[in-house]
C-alpha cells in the first residue's frame, strides 16, 4: 500500500533542467528512466514497478515525454506529472510500448538508461533505437542525487525525527521473554503509525543473531540481559527514507565483555561525526572508526563498510567506504553506522544518518546512543 | 519485514536441473540471476534487492555457484542454499564481486542474464564476461517457471485460501462514513494477520475511483450505496502471492445501472473460467469475455486485459491478453479479472486465481461472486 499522490516535490523541473544539462555534458541526446527512485526524483512520481512499461524519456532538446499504461494515466495525472511540464503519452493494452517511447526520438545517437532499469527493458530498448549506443543514467543522475536541496534535507530531517520517535519506544515493546518476532511486528506498525508510508526493515538481532548485520528476525526468544540491536526504516509520504540502528539490553545488566566493547564503538562512532565534513573523502570517514576499532583490538568484527547514502532510497550513492575517494560536499546526507559482531555471541551497532553543512555535519537521528537498557 | 528462512522449497533441485538443460537447448553456457523471483525459484533464497552483489551462476557444466556479500552470508546459509548441492563465494567489502562470479567462467561465449536485473549489473557483466554475448533468460526460465509443480499448486492454493479469509471479513471494516484509507489499513492487517509474511498491495476503490483500475487508496469517505473494488493480496512465507478481487456495496443499494453491468460482468468472468482449460490459447479466454462485455454494450469499459500470471510473482507470465497465442497447458496459474469502468461514476471488477488441471480449471479464490451488500 503507498500513496502516489502525496507532496508533490516542488523541485521538479529544477532536477529536470540539471538533469538535462548533465546529459548534454555526457554527450548523451536521452535518458530514459523507469520506475524507481530516479523516476520520482525527476517527475515526482512514484510508480509501482510493474511489469508494464512506464518510463520518462528526457531527451537534451525537446519535451520530457513520460510513457505510462493507460491503466496508470490516473495516478501519473493525479502526481502532478504534467505540472512539471512533461507531456503524458498513455498507451493501450495491445500497443507496443517502446515504441511509443521511442517516436520521436529514433534519430538519437547515445541514450543513457537507469541504473536499476530491469535487463528486458535494456534489451527492448536497445532494438527500439537500433543502432544508438546505450550508456548508464548514473554517473549522470547520481552527481544530482547526491546533492540534496535544503528541501530534500528538510525531508530527510523530518524522516530522521519519525523514525526516532520509534525508537523512543522501544521499551514498550522489547522485553525479554518475548520473540524477535513480536517485537519486529510492534515495531513495524509504530513505524507507520509514528507517519511513515511504508515500513521497510526491521531488523530485531538479539545475542547470537545480533552478530549477523542483517539478520532480520526469527522466532528466537529475547533473554534478560543480551543485547539487541535494532536497525529499522521506512519511507515518508514525501518519498523519503529513514534508517536509524540503536542496540538495546533488554532487562538486566549486560555481559561485561559487551559493555567494553560497545564503549569501543561508541567512540568510533562519535570519532567519524566529529571528522565527516564537507572537503574530507568518504573513505576518510570509514577508516576513521575502523582505526579506533582496531586499536582496541576488534578490527576483524567491523565486518562492514561504515555507510551508504540516503534519500529517495535507503541505499544510494554517496558510500562511506575503503576505496570511495569522493571529496564530500556540503548536502550530502549518508549513514554512519559502524558495528562490533562477535560470531555466536552478539553484536553492536550505532548508526545515525548524517547530512554535511557547509562547515560540518548535522544528525538527524538524536536518540540515546549510550547503553540503554530496558524494562 | 521478510523472512528468508521459512519454507524451504525441496522443489529445487529438479529446478536447477530443467534450468541447465533449458540453457543448453538455448545454446547458453551460464545463467546468470539476481535477487528477484528467479533467484528465489532457482536457490530458495529471498534475497533482498539490495545494492550489494547477489548472483546464482549456474553454468550448464560445473557447480552452481551463489555469489552473495560476506554480510547475507548467513541469511543464504539459513535459507538452506548449499542443501541443493549449490557452492557459496561470499565477497568482502573491498572485493569486486563480479570478478568473484566470472572466476572459473570466463571462456563462456553466451550468457544469460534474468529479466529484472538491474541495467548496471548487466553492464557491469557485459565487461567481466568481455566477448561474450549477452542474451535475457526470460525465455529460458519463463517455461519453468509457468508449469507450476503440485508443490507450486499447493502453495498458490494456500494463498487463495488465505486472501480469502481477508475478503471474507471485509463487513468489519468497510462501512459508509469510512475512508478508503482507513479501510486499507484494517485490511492491510489482516493481510499479515490471516498468515501472509508481507502485505504487496490494497486497492479500495469507492465510487468514482473504482473505475480507475490501479488507484489504491485515497481519503475519499465511502458514500452509503456506493460501489467499492478490493483488490488485495500478499506473498505467504513460502514465496508464493495472492491476488484476489470483489466489488462490494457499503450499506444501502447500488445505483440501478451499476447492478445491471455488475452481472454482466459476472457473466463475463464466468464464461471464461468455463472457457479457459488445457488446449486453448491465453488470448482466447480473453476474448471470450471481452465478447460478453462487448454485446452488453461495456466494450469501451473492459479498459485493461483478462489476466496475468501468478506465482512466486504477483505478476508473471503468462498475460491473458490479446496477442498472446501461447496455448495453456496444465499446471498454469493465472488471474481471471474482467473489469467494466465508467469513468466518472463507478467501476466493478472480479478477479480470481485460478490454475489449469489436467482437462480443466481450478479456482483458487471462491469466496461470493455475487453482489455482496455490507452493513
Amino acid at each position: 500500500m503507498s500513496d502516489h499522490s502525496t507532496s508533490v516535490p516542488t523541485d521538479v523541473p529544477d532536477r529536470l533542467t540539471r538533469a538535462r544539462a548533465a546529459a548534454a555534458d555526457a554527450g548523451v541526446d536521452a535518458l530514459l528512466v523507469t520506475p524507481g527512485a530516479d523516476l520520482r526524483y525527476l517527475t515526482g512520481f512514484a510508480a509501482m514497478p510493474l511489469e508494464r512499461l512506464t518510463c520518462l524519456v528526457l531527451p537534451v532538446d525537446g519535451d520530457p515525454v513520460l510513457v505510462v499504461p493507460r491503466m496508470e494515466l490516473a495516478m501519473a495525472l493525479e502526481a502532478g506529472v504534467p505540472n512539471h511540464g512533461i507531456v503524458i503519452r498513455a498507451w493501450d493494452e495491445t500497443d507496443d510500448p517502446y515504441a511509443v517511447a521511442v517516436d520521436g526520438h529514433r534519430s538519437a545517437r547515445r541514450v543513457a538508461v537507469d541504473d536499476q532499469m530491469w535487463a528486458e527493458r535494456v534489451f527492448a530498448f536497445a532494438e527500439a533505437f537500433s543502432g544508438a549506443e546505450q550508456v548508464l543514467a548514473g554517473p549522470i543522475l547520481r552527481g544530482l542525487r547526491m546533492r540534496k536541496t535544503p528541501q530534500e534535507v528538510a525531508s530527510l530531517r523530518e524522516a530522521g525525527a519519525t523514525i526516532d520517535r520509534v525508537h523512543a519506544r522501544m521499551g514498550e515493546w522489547l522485553r525479554p521473554g518475548r520473540t524477535e518476532r513480536e517485537v519486529a511486528r510492534d515495531v513495524a506498525e509504530a513505524i507507520l503509525a509514528e507517519g511513515h508510508a511504508t515500513v521497510d526493515f526491521v531488523i530485531v538481532g538479539s545475542g547470537p543473531n545480533g552478530a549477523s548485520p542483517h539478520a532480520e528476525v526469527s522466532d528466537r526468544r529475547i533473554e534478560a540481559g543480551e543485547p539487541v540491536v535494532v536497525d529499522i526504516g521506512g519511507t515518508m509520504p514525501s518519498g523519503y527514507c529513514s534508517d536509524s540502528t540503536r542496540t538495546y539490553v533488554a532487562g538486566g545488566e549486560a555481559p561485561a565483555d559487551f559493555a567494553a566493547y560497545y564503549e569501543v564503538l561508541l567512540a568510533a562512532q562519535q570519532a567519524q561525526c566529529a571528522h565527516a565534513r564537507p572537503g574530507v573523502t568518504a573513505e576518510s570517514v570509514d577508516a576513521v572508526g575502523r582505526q579506533v576499532i582496531a586499536d582496541a583490538g576488534y578490527g576483524e568484527a567491523f565486518l562492514h563498510r561504515t555507510g551508504h547514502g540516503i534519500g529517495l532510497e535507503t541505499h544510494e550513492a554517496p558510500y562511506i567506504v575503503a576505496g570511495n575517494d569522493l571529496v564530500l560536499e556540503p548536502g550530502m546526507a549518508f549513514s554512519i553506522e559502524p558495528g562490533i559482531y562477535l560470531e555466536g555471541r552478539h553484536g553492536a551497532r550505532i548508526e545515525d544518518i548524517v547530512v554535511t553543512t557547509e562547515d560540518g555535519l548535522e544528525r538527524l537521528n538524536r536518540t540515546d546512543r549510550g547503553l540503554v537498557v530496558l524494562g
